[in-house]
């Protein structure tokens, strides 16, 4: 063991002399993926009316141009009147709807910041920016964990039947961020039905952000949760997120939020107060490059064949090091953009920390739970999709001996 | 004055019975004013980095491309890094600093919300989006009386410096919407000045709207605010805003901030929480086409090209109707979008409602005033950017008849 010890210790100082300057931190799509879109720019040719007749130039249409309303709906499985087509950022869409849920209140109820301690449910490991519009408004974040299913739906219900102002839910329901699991049918199921015996302010925070994201030919399918919601009339309880971040440029992307006639018509109110309407030029341009879900689906292909290489990396990586032992488990995702990987407990800060000594940056400990604080410091999320295969090698080869150092030496310790 | 009443009247029935079907309500561009920037699409040939480096396609760069922020800096006249780069909406950044303002508080202080009755003058007339995002927050309005020179500055100080919680002040310092006032140079002093009596956390939101917006060879120029500021040690107190809607595409230009360092800093910490960034790929499209501020005062001598004869045709149907008559009066903007009409106290409701019957669309009456109230009912803003010339003149001559058509009524019925 100490043998062992100082062969990765000096593996480990041999890492840092090489100093490999390598970022396996956030879900950037690389140059080559954000490539396949390029041709957005040029597509509309000088002609800048949409297919309905608006000119997309101009002011006006703060749902968006109503083929992108269609093809989004086509996409979340709702119709096209229970969507709205936001900007670059569904981010922001998620954090205007929370924003107006505490300043507004939903379904005619007193708004958020008035009823006292409101909560959210989180389940971790989870998605850091989901947290941080939760911190920001001070809402208090309770975990729950996260099964191969989804989030654990006994712990859901029985929360929420024990009332304690819990207001919603944040959901990654397809290729969760960071575990890349896929909800179950029953899971699905059992979050439209929340809104049963919810409070009626209760809200589903569906972000459905890697829904056609897949590696694999045949895929996982997502159960489509608005037809659920129908079956148990609680279309006003879930708020579903998605955009094209991911699909074409993750910056200059289109946002869309897909809810209810009545939860749109609520958030319309307060939006065109907010802004002049979304970018329409980028929606028709977008339109023009992908113009349905064959397209889209075609397309999403192209970005499968650059990110299944980097996923096998890292997995070939951690299942040649750890597949007999009990150093660390991870997830095997078969679409989206990470790798959940767990520690032994009251490491993940540690290996982190050795990985940056080593040039390899990782997402800080913690940034998957709730305040950025993970109870048993395991967990770390590999986010493999910028870097080439090469670099991912390198990092990996970097991680895995970060892994069994920390580990060693926490053997050695006990 | 019976005779005139009769003839005015059966003019407005051969108008109502044409149905003209037009608009002067929104300063909205027209088409062939949109189309002088035609060639945002396409203009950047598959590349997509930016001069500095970035990839404009990815995430990333919350401030904007830093050549964008240098455009904008010299628009407005303050440093590069005291500008922020928004999206497609100026809008949506006036309604985060007063957001932000009301949730998190500037300057340390606490958030407006918790400050009890917390207000905001309003010159008036004035925008009624400005007025908009008042009323969303529950902050209560006080009027203040334009000028020639801007707001009534008197006014202004002495509401001030009687305290009563007043937190702001709207104002769009040349070619105000709707008056099309350029404010005086000892106006944007003394705006510069109040920060040092106000509270710490008084804001000017400062809308530069029509920054480059004029109309003739020799445009009157407004004194730079922030060198003001920069004297007075107040360079927190003032948020400035700008926008390309009405340069390149309404709905797809690009926004700017510009305030003091510290108040960018303050608000980036919250803009983080809100997007993953503005979209940096239509910023660098707009400086491939705009790459310098000559490129766009030569882009908006174009625009003058098309606006100056429409607004021409507005002002010579007012000139020829009422220049020796007590019926109106209105303002004769050097740029920007808007003609300010005032009618005889109590006429600007029957006005509108008059030309609508006889099919033109007009500003609703009261908009220019908070909660759309105008305390005389005689403020109408006329917008005639939109429509042709002919267009214009036809409108103008239902709006002209209405107006007299609605003060002959009232003088017959004293």
């Amino acid at each position: 063991m100490v043998l062992w010890e100082a062969e990765c210790s000096d593996r480990h100082a041999v890492f840092i002399a090489e100093n490999l300057g390598l970022d396996l931190t956030r879900g950037r799509p690389s140059a080559d993926q954000l490539s396949l879109a390029n041709a957005l720019d040029g597509a509309l040719n000088g002609d800048y009316i949409a297919p309905d007749g608006t000119d997309a130039r101009n002011y006006g249409g703060l749902d968006g141009l109503p083929d992108m309303k269609r093809l989004a709906a086509e996409l979340l499985q709702v119709k096209p009147d229970e969507v709205l087509v936001g900007g670059n950022s569904s981010l922001t869409l998620m954090y205007n709807c929370m924003l107006f849920g505490w300043l507004f209140g939903f379904s005619g109820q007193q708004p958020w910041s008035r009823q006292g301690n409101v909560k959210f449910l989180c389940p971790v490991p989870g998605y850091d920016r989901h947290f941080s519009i939760c911190e920001e408004f001070g809402m208090e974040m309770v975990t729950v964990p996260m099964t191969e299913g989804g989030p654990d739906m006994d712990t859901v219900e029985a929360m929420i039947r024990g009332g304690g102002n819990i207001k919603g839910i944040w959901c990654v329901p397809k290729y969760s961020n960071p575990t890349g699991h896929v909800y179950g049918d029953i899971t699905v199921e059992r979050l439209a039905r929340l809104g049963k015996t919810a409070a009626a302010d209760f809200r589903v925070f569906y972000d459905n952000a890697y829904a056609v994201h897949d590696l694999t030919d045949n895929p996982p399918q997502l159960a489509p949760v608005m037809t659920a919601c129908r079956r148990f009339g609680t279309e006003d309880s879930v708020l579903q997120f998605a955009s094209t971040s991911k699909v074409t440029f993750a910056g200059a992307g289109v946002g869309f939020l897909a809810s209810s006639v009545a939860n749109l018509d609520a958030f319309r109110k307060h939006l065109a107060v907010a802004t002049i309407g979304p970018d329409k030029v980028n929606q028709l341009r977008h339109l023009r490059v992908i113009d349905s879900m064959d397209a889209l689906r075609g397309h999403m292909q192209q970005h499968a064949s650059l990110l299944q290489p980097r996923f096998e990396a890292v997995l070939n990586a951690l299942r040649e090091n750890f597949a007999d032992s009990d150093l660390g488990s991870w997830t095997e995702p078969q679409g989206g953009y990470f790798i959940s990987f767990d520690t032994r407990p009251g490491l993940a800060g540690e290996v982190v920390k050795l990985a940056a000594e080593a040039g390899v940056k990782l997402t800080p400990a913690g940034a998957t739970f709730p305040y950025g604080r993970d109870p048993e410091d395991r967990n770390i999320r590999l986010a493999p999709s910028c870097p080439s295969v090469e670099e991912i090698t390198a990092a990996m080869a970097v991680f895995v001996n970060c892994v069994k150092l920390t580990s060693i030496r926490q053997k050695l310790a006990e």
